[in-house]
């Protein structure tokens, strides 16, 4: 018996899995030559499985500006936000966060998973109940085991089921907190959040939405579903990341509760680790803007994932509920779905392979997510590579 | 009763505390010169309350590497190192840390406070024990309540209780995870660690150091603590951090157990979190190597921080327990630290204030960090500015 024993029937269970190279597991991009192009393995590749939605980890402006931070301020600030680690930059990232969402305060995090547990982790106390969507983010779940608040799971995206579960709590509804995502990360499928902001209506509690994967993406504006819904009013909190649409890594979370800023003096994964660098804060900034100033980059991702969603769906691939940047494929077996990733990865198309228990039913899923960056032919030959392999699934079942 | 209702009377607290501007809690720092030179409230001052021990946040070769990284690699991964955020550059700095620290085994973290939920959350389980140094950093606090493991603190740097507890622990001893850090964060002591090991080889254990303070700044090839006292070969775990001597972000765990791999399939800040942005990574394999080749740096920070620590002790201050990168001096009440600090900022010295509960006693400190780039002419005015505030001390007394 050693500490190690219990990853090893994980860490066994993988290596029998998967047994070629590269591994759809932790594989490396042996070079990165625009926000959809790779090579992996020797082989040139269509990236389809990052989180870069609209392109913008090469767009020249963010490249810019990360240039001039680094000359400017270092490569890193050494520091936390309460400490030396507050530059201008940091606090600007901060209004201009506030503004796009026109709420009074924004608190900026080092990653989105510490944005999750620095707010989340504050605002509720062990006294506290959080009701979450069960198809919830991993940092979201950590999060509520740091609170130690009572933690209460509903049916994924079924408000009838929030409504059961907060109806059952009785007065201390008031001061539940919800949580819930507005496009989830492995099926792409959106909340119901006009349905659940009538729930919250109804029994009171505060909403919190993870806009994750809807920044940028969803939203006259790119607010997110909230913005979507028309629902803005009835979100206490919104929470986001830079390292998906914003092209970069860190966490936000923005509020209408003016006290959000009061989350600074008590919140141990803000006060407790180093702040972001000046290049990320400074190439975050021009994403920001891009998003709020080019909405023609919404409407191409947007015509992409639907391209490609109806094109596999007239294959007869089994897909998530709707289209969206995250187009979800459900396989068989975890041993089809390695195979399949290695068919997909020998056609030149990078996807992310998720396997049990990540997913439903104990089937293999592959994850495509789509970015505004992509061209047609490209969408469609992720298409290609998709009906070129479709036989094995028909071959083999969902078994 | 709201949500906020926790944090409203810390809040109230330091806003009746702090009332002047600029606030040391949190302090803007408006420009950036260089790694010992800054601009707050309209003033130039030095830098002395940054973790940036080397200096190395301005280094031409590191922010080179950054650049390079910026236009080869983006801005940013947009995945998790397990989906697609794993560059060549990323497995490079693991092998490059492995080397360092001739270990067979580096894993890279996307914050040093990720790094210890990241291993201490994964190697520790409900069903174990973790013995830890009270003043251990909160972010091993976070981790230890993450795991649900039976958490027992032991008097800080004090070997004798450590093993009063483990004896208590009799077979479980065993397995436990004994968590000490190389130097402490708020008074710059550090751990008896040849001590504590021989505790460990009498009783058992895994032994995690976090040498985020000693990285770069102790043993004669910068390993830390444990090269500096000659037992490396008795610590299983070692955690360190980007974001100080090698001032970037991010952190790392490394282990002479090869099974250290593992933990990257069971990992949760390590799986669900975007990996480290290519310019930080570029930047921090520079530094290593830095670390690594240029130990005059290391002789210079320990020069500066003699003279800053022995300085101070023969003006009268109370004083951590030895000299080191970061030198604490106590002070009285909340209120003196605060005019305390406001006092250095007139004086062009910018400090750390921390206040209770993160001190002993309910007294107020000054945290001091030195760097090898600050000059003699620097430190003296330094000691200048804190002899020339000495007798708002001795007026007020320790109340």
């Amino acid at each position: 018996m050693s500490l190690f024993d219990k990853f090893q029937s994980l860490s066994d269970a993988r290596h029998a899995l998967i047994q070629a190279e590269p591994s759809p597991i932790g594989t490396r991009i042996d070079e990165v030559l625009s926000p959809t192009e790779g090579r992996v393995d020797g082989r040139s590749v269509i990236l389809a499985g990052t989180n870069n939605y609209l392109g913008l980890t090469f767009d020249p402006d963010c490249i810019a500006a990360a240039h001039d931070a680094l000359d400017q301020e270092g490569t890193g600030t050494t520091g936390s936000r309460m400490a030396n680690g507050s530059y201008v930059s940091h606090t600007r990232l901060e209004e201009e966060l506030a503004r796009f969402f026109a709420r009074p305060s924004a608190v900026v995090f080092s990653t989105g998973y510490m944005a999750n547990l620095g707010l989340i982790g504050t605002l509720a106390g062990a006294d506290d109940v959080i009701v979450l969507d069960a198809d919830c983010h991993a940092s979201i779940y950590d999060a509520c085991r740091l609170t130690g608040a009572d933690i209460i799971r509903f049916r994924h995206n079924d408000a009838g089921d929030l409504e059961k579960r907060l109806r059952r709590l009785g007065e201390r509804t008031a001061n539940a907190l919800i949580v819930v995502e507005g496009i989830y990360s492995m099926l792409g499928d959106q909340a119901p959040l006009r349905e659940i902001v009538a729930v919250k209506r109804r029994h009171g509690g505060y909403l919190l939405v993870d806009e994750a994967h809807s920044l940028g993406v969803l939203g006259a504006h790119g607010r997110g579903l909230a913005e979507a819904e028309g629902v803005e009013a009835d979100v206490d909190f919104v929470v986001g990341t830079f390292s998906k649409s914003l092209g970069a890594i860190g966490g936000f979370a923005v509020s209408h509760h003016p006290q959000l800023d009061m989350i600074r003096y008590a919140s141990r994964p803000y006060i407790f680790t180093a702040s972001p660098s000046p290049a990320t804060i400074a190439s975050v900034r021009v994403a920001l803007d891009i998003v709020a100033s080019r909405p023609a980059l919404r409407r191409q991702l947007w015509a992409n994932a639907e391209r490609l969603y109806h094109g596999l769906a007239r294959l007869g691939f089994e897909l998530g509920p709707e289209p969206g940047p995250v187009v979800a494929t459900l396989l068989g077996s975890p041993q089809q779905g390695v195979a399949f990733w290695h068919g997909l990865l020998e056609r030149g198309v990078y996807v992310n392979l998720v396997l049990p228990p990540a997913t439903p039913g104990g089937r293999a899923l592959m994850r495509i997510s789509v970015s505004a960056a992509h061209d047609t032919a490209q969408i469609d030959r992720i298409i290609a590579a998709f009906a070129a392999l479709k036989p094995m699934l028909d071959h083999h079942g969902h078994e």
